[in-house]
C-alpha cells in the first residue's frame, strides 16, 4: 500500500516540471531539445527517476525495472546510424540502459577514434538526467562541477529514451561536426522506437 | 506470442539441471553449497539467466527485470554482517544486482582492507553464474581461465539470490579466516530474505 | 609531553577559525551549510585535521584514530536515504571514513547510475576538508584547481561528520534534482548520530 | 616490388601450417575448431598477420588495411545473437577489428554482467592470433603466460574472421553455459558473412 | 553501387569546407595552422572522416582504410625530433593512426615526464578532428566540453597527416616551452612525408 | 558492555591459533616466518582483526583504531632500507597501514622499476592477513585464488607489524634477488620498532 | 663534439629567461616563488630540460642523468614534514624524480586522504616544468588546458629541486589550509639539500 | 668515501653470480639466453642493480644514472624491427629504460593489437631483472607469483641492455609465432648497439 502511494507521489512531484511535459504520452519520449530551455535549466542537475519500480505483490523484497529489449535497442541504434549516413556523417552510436550499462555500440565506417567513448558517455549522461545532453550542457553555467561526475559528457549528442514517464535508456551519437547534428541522429533513433 | 513461448522454453531448459533443483520454490533461493557438487561442476561455467524478463503487453520494445529493493538488500547485508559478528569475525559485506552494479556495501569494524574489493567481486561472481563462489571455484579445475574475466573472484564467500527461478543479486562476504566461513555468513544474508 | 602539547596547539590554531565554530560541542557536528559562508570561503582549501591522534602512553610509536562504527555509519546512511524517500527523491548514499575508505554505500531504488560514484566522491571531499561540499564548491572561485585532486567532487551533497573537534567521516548523497537537496539529506544522516 | 615479394613470402610461410589450411578460400573463413588441434597447438602463440597491407602505387608511405563494414559486422553479431536465442541462451556478442578496437557490441536480454567484457576479450584474442579461443586456450599448456597479455581472454567463445588469408576481425560470444556453446554462436556469426 | 556513390557524396560534402581547402593536393597535407582560423572555428567540433574506405569489388562486407607505413611514421617522428633538437628543445614525439592506436613514440633525451602522455594525446586529438591542436584549442571557446572526451588534449603541438583528402594519422610533440613551438616540430614531421 | 565482551571473545578466538602465538607480548611483533609453518598454513586465508577497536565510553557511535606514527613508520622503513644496503641490495621499502593506505615509500638508489609497486603490495598483503608474505604464499597451494584479490602480492618480502595483538601495519620490501632476502630486511624494519 | 656544443647552446637558450635567474648557483635551487611572476608567466608552459645529460666518452650510445640519492630525498621530505608540524599542519610530502617516478612519500599523522595523491601530483608538476606549482597555476590563465595533461596538478605546494642548472626532482606538499603554506614547507625541504 | 666503497662491494657481490658472467665486458651485453639456464634459474627472482650510480664529488646528495640516448634506442628498435621483417614476421618493438619508462615504440605494419602492450611489458620485465624474459619465464616454476607484479610479462621476447655491468634498458618484441622468435629479434636490437 504505502509503496504504491509513494510511487504516485513521486510521479506527481515530477509532473510539475518542464521536463516531464516533454515526455511522450503514448510511447517513447523523444525529449524535444528545443522545448523550454529556460525552464529546463532551472531544473539544474535534476536527474530522473528510473522507470517505475513496481512492487511485487507476492514479495515486497522485489522490484521491477524496465529496459529496452536488445532488439529495440539495436533498431534504435541502427536507425541513428542510418540517419547519419544519409547526411554523409561518420559516427559511432551507443545505447546505455538505466543502470548505466552499455547495451549496444555500433562504430560506423570511418568514425573517428574519439567517437566511441564519446557516444557512450553522451548516452550515459542523457539517461542519468533524463534530458538531451545539449540541454544538460546548458546546466553547467549554473553548476559547472556536474561534469566532474565520472562517466559523464556534457556535450550535445545524447538523447534519453523514456517509457512510463521515466528514463529507460540513453542513445548517444558522436562523430559529426557538431553536437546538434549528433543529437539529431540520436533523436532519430529514439523516434524509431515509436514506429 | 513467440517471445512468451521462448521464455517458457528457456525455463524448461534450465529446470533440467541440478542448479535449479536447489532453487527455493516459494521464495528466495539460498543455493545449498553442499548439494550435488559433482553435478554442479558438470555444468561448468553455466551462467544463469536473468530473472524472467517479461514482455510488456503494450510495448514489445520493453522488458522488465527483477531487483532487490534497497530495503531488502540492506536487510540481507546487515544479517550477514551480524552473523559474522556473532562468531567474532570481522568482514565486509556487499550486495550486487544482476546488472553487476553494487547496491550495498558494509565494511565491518576491523575488517581488513582487502575485504572490500573481495566482497564485491564474490557477489559479482555469484550473481553472474547463479551459484555460490565455493562451487564456482571448483569449476576452475576444468576451465581455469574463467577466473580471468574482469570483475570476478572465484573464492568462497559469494552466494546468489534467486527469485522466480533466476538470479537477481549476489551477496559477497570477505574477511573471515576461510571462504567457507565467509560463505556461511553470505548464506545467512540470503536466508533473511525469506523471513 | 611534547606531543600532547603539540596537539593542544593544533587545536588552538584551528579553533580560531569559522570552521570549528560550527562544530557541535557535545556530539556529532552537522556543519551548518548556511553558517558564515564568507568566512568559510576565506579559508579556501583548508583541509581538516584528523580526529585527535592520541599517543599511546606505553608506546610512542603508536597513535589512535577515531572512526564511526559500522552500526553508526549504517544508521546515518539509512537515515539519509529515508529522508530522501520522504521527499520522493531517489538517491545513493555513501559514508567515507577519514582515511578515504568507503564504509557504507546504499544505492536507493531507482537512483540514476551516476549517483553511485558521485555520492562517494562527495563524501570523500567533505571529510577531506571537513566542510559541506556546497561550501567547498564556493572555494573554487578562488582556487579552481582544487577540483583536480583525484577522488574529489565539488558539488553540493556531501557533509562532514565530526567528533572531538575533527572530521571522522563524510556522508555523500547524490541523485536529487539539486545539490542542496542532496545535502539536506546528508545532513539528516549526520543529525541521526546525535540521537 | 620488394614489398610485394615480401608479402608473398609471408603468405607462403603461413600456408605451411594447419592454421591456414582451415581458412576459407572463397570468402570469410570460419576457422573450424575441430580441425587438427594437435597441429594447431604446435603453433603455440602464433599470432596472425593483418589482412594484406597493399602498398599504394603512388605513395610508398601508405598502406591499406581491410576491415568489416559496420553493416557486415552488425549482421554477423546479430546472427550470433539469434543463434544463441534459438537455443535459449542469453549472451553478449562483440566484434573487434584487427586493430583491437571494438566495433559492435550487443548485450542480449538477460545476459549476465560478466558477459560484456568477456565477449570483447574473446573477440580481441581471436583476432590477435587468428584462431578460435577454444584452440588458443589449448596453447596455454605450453605457454601459460600468454594469457597475461592485457586485453586477452583464453576461453572458448571467440572466432576469427579472415579475408584474403588474414584476420580482419574477431567475434566473441559470452554467457552460455560453456565456451563451446558460446563459440558455436560466434561461428554462426562468421558464417553469416559468407551468405 | 550505392556505396561508391555514398563515398563520393561524402567527399563533396567535405570539400565545401575551409578545412579541406588546407589539405595538400598532391601528397600529405600539413594543415596550415595560420590559415583561416575564423572559418576553422566556425566548424567547431568537426571531426574528419577516415581516409576513403573503398569497397571491395568482390566482397561488399569489406572496406579498406589507409595507414602510414611504420617506415613513414618513423621518418616523420624522427624528423620532428630532429627539428626540436636543432632548436635545443627536448621533446617527446608520438604518431597515432586514424584508429587511435599509437604507432610510434620517441622520448627525446631530457624530455620531461609529462611529455610522453601529452604527445600521444595531442596526436590523438589532431587525427580525430583532422586539425592542428592549436586550432582545436580555439574551438573550446564555443564548445568547452569537447576537451572532456577521453584521450584528448586540446593544447598546441598536434598536427594531422592527411592522404586522399582524409586524416590517416596525427603527430604530437610535447616538451617545448610553448605549444606553438611543439606544433612547429610536429609540422616538420608532416612535411617530411612529402619528400 | 556487550561490545567489550565481544572484543574479549574475539581475542580468545584468535589466541587459540598459531598465528597469535608468534605475536610479541611486550611490543611490536615480528612474526617469525620460521615458526610453525604447518600450523600457519592450516589457517589458510585467515585475515587478522584490526587493532582492538575500543569503544568510546561517551559515544557508542565511535571506535578507535591504532596506527604507527609517521615517525615510527619512517624509522622502520629507513631501517629496512639500511639493512638492504648493508648487503648491497637495492630495494624499495613501503609501509602500509591497516586501512590499506600507503604511509611511507622509499625507493632505494638503483632499485628496479618493478620494486615500487611490489613493495606496496607485499606490505598490503602482510597487513591484510597479519602474516609474512612468505607464509601467505604457501597458502596458495590450498587456496590459489586468494592471489586474485586486487592489491595483493603473495611473494616473500612483506612483514606485518602488530600491536595489542592485532596488525597495525605491513612493511614490504622488493628488489633483492629473493623474497627471503627481501623479507629479512622487512623484518629488520619491524624489529626497529621495539628499540 | 657536436653533442657537447649542443648542450651549451641549450644552456644559453635557457639562461636568457627569468626561470634560470632564480636557480641557485652553488647548490640546490629553491625557486623563489615570489620572484618575477610576470616574467615567469610569460614563459607559459616552458618545461625544463633534464639535468645535463653528459655523453659517455667511450660510448656515444649512453647518456647520464642526475638524481637525488634516496638519503637526500628522505632528508628533504622529512624536513618539509617537520616544517609543517612546527606550524601544526598535517600534510603528506612526496618527492618525484625527473623521470616522473615517486621516490619518497611520507603521509603525516592526521593528513587528509586527498593529500597523498595531491602531494605526488604537485611534485610531478614542479619537476616537469621546473617551477613552483604556485607559479605554474598562474600560467593557466593563458593556457588553461595545460592542466589536462595526465598526472599534473596546478595547485600551490610543489617546488622543483635543481642541480647543475636543471631540474632533478620535485617536492610536493599537500594538506595545509592553503597552497602557499604547503609550498612554504616544500621549499623548506628544498633548502635542506643545501645544508 | 663510504659510498664509493659500498658501490664496489656491490659490484663484487654481483660478479660472483652467473648473471654477470654473461654481461658483455667491452660494450652492450646481449645476455645469451642459452647460457647456463640452470644457474640462471637458481638465481630465481634476482633483479639487477641499476647502472652504477656514481656519487657526485661535489655534492653527496646527487647520483648519476645511465641511459640509452634516444638515437641509440631508436637504432636498436629499428634493427629489431628489420630483423623481424626479414623473416616476414609482423611485430611491435619497445624500448624501456631502467626507470621503467618506455622510450621508443614502433608498431610494425600488420602487427596484431596485442603486440603493443606485450612488447612494452617484455621490455619492462627484462630490464627489471636484467635477464631475457625467456629465462625469467623459467623462474616461475619456483616462484610463480613473480608474474603478479604489475607491469611485467614473463614471456619470451624481452632482452636486457647492459652497460657498465648493469642494466640500462630492455628491448621487447611481440607478434611473432613464438617467444623465441620474438627474442631473437630483440637480441638483434641489442647487438646493434655494439656496432
Amino acid at each position: 500500500m504505502k509503496q504504491v502511494k509513494k510511487v504516485s507521489q513521486r510521479t506527481r512531484a515530477i509532473t510539475g516540471g518542464a521536463l516531464v511535459a516533454a515526455l511522450a504520452l503514448g510511447g517513447f519520449g523523444a525529449y524535444a531539445a528545443s522545448a523550454a530551455p529556460a525552464q529546463a535549466q532551472a531544473q539544474a542537475q535534476a536527474p530522473a527517476a528510473q522507470a517505475d519500480a513496481k512492487t511485487d505483490a507476492k514479495n515486497k523484497n522485489l522490484t521491477e525495472s524496465t529496459h529496452l529489449t536488445i532488439d529495440a535497442a539495436t533498431k534504435a541504434a541502427q536507425t541513428a546510424l542510418d540517419a547519419a549516413k544519409k547526411e554523409n556523417q561518420r559516427v559511432t552510436v551507443a545505447v546505455v540502459d538505466r543502470n548505466g550499462n552499455t547495451i549496444v555500440t555500433l562504430r560506423g565506417d570511418g568514425a573517428g577514434p574519439q567517437s566511441y567513448d564519446a557516444a557512450q558517455r553522451k548516452a550515459y549522461t542523457a539517461v542519468s538526467w533524463n534530458a538531451p545532453t545539449s540541454v544538460l550542457a546548458g546546466r553547467l553555467a549554473q553548476t559547472p562541477t556536474l561534469k566532474d561526475i565520472p562517466g559523464t559528457l556534457f556535450l550535445g549528442g545524447g538523447a534519453p529514451v523514456t517509457a512510463k514517464n521515466a528514463p529507460v535508456a540513453g542513445i548517444g551519437v558522436a562523430g559529426a561536426p557538431s553536437g546538434d547534428l549528433d543529437e539529431k541522429f540520436a533523436q532519430a533513433g529514439v523516434a524509431a522506437l515509436n514506429k
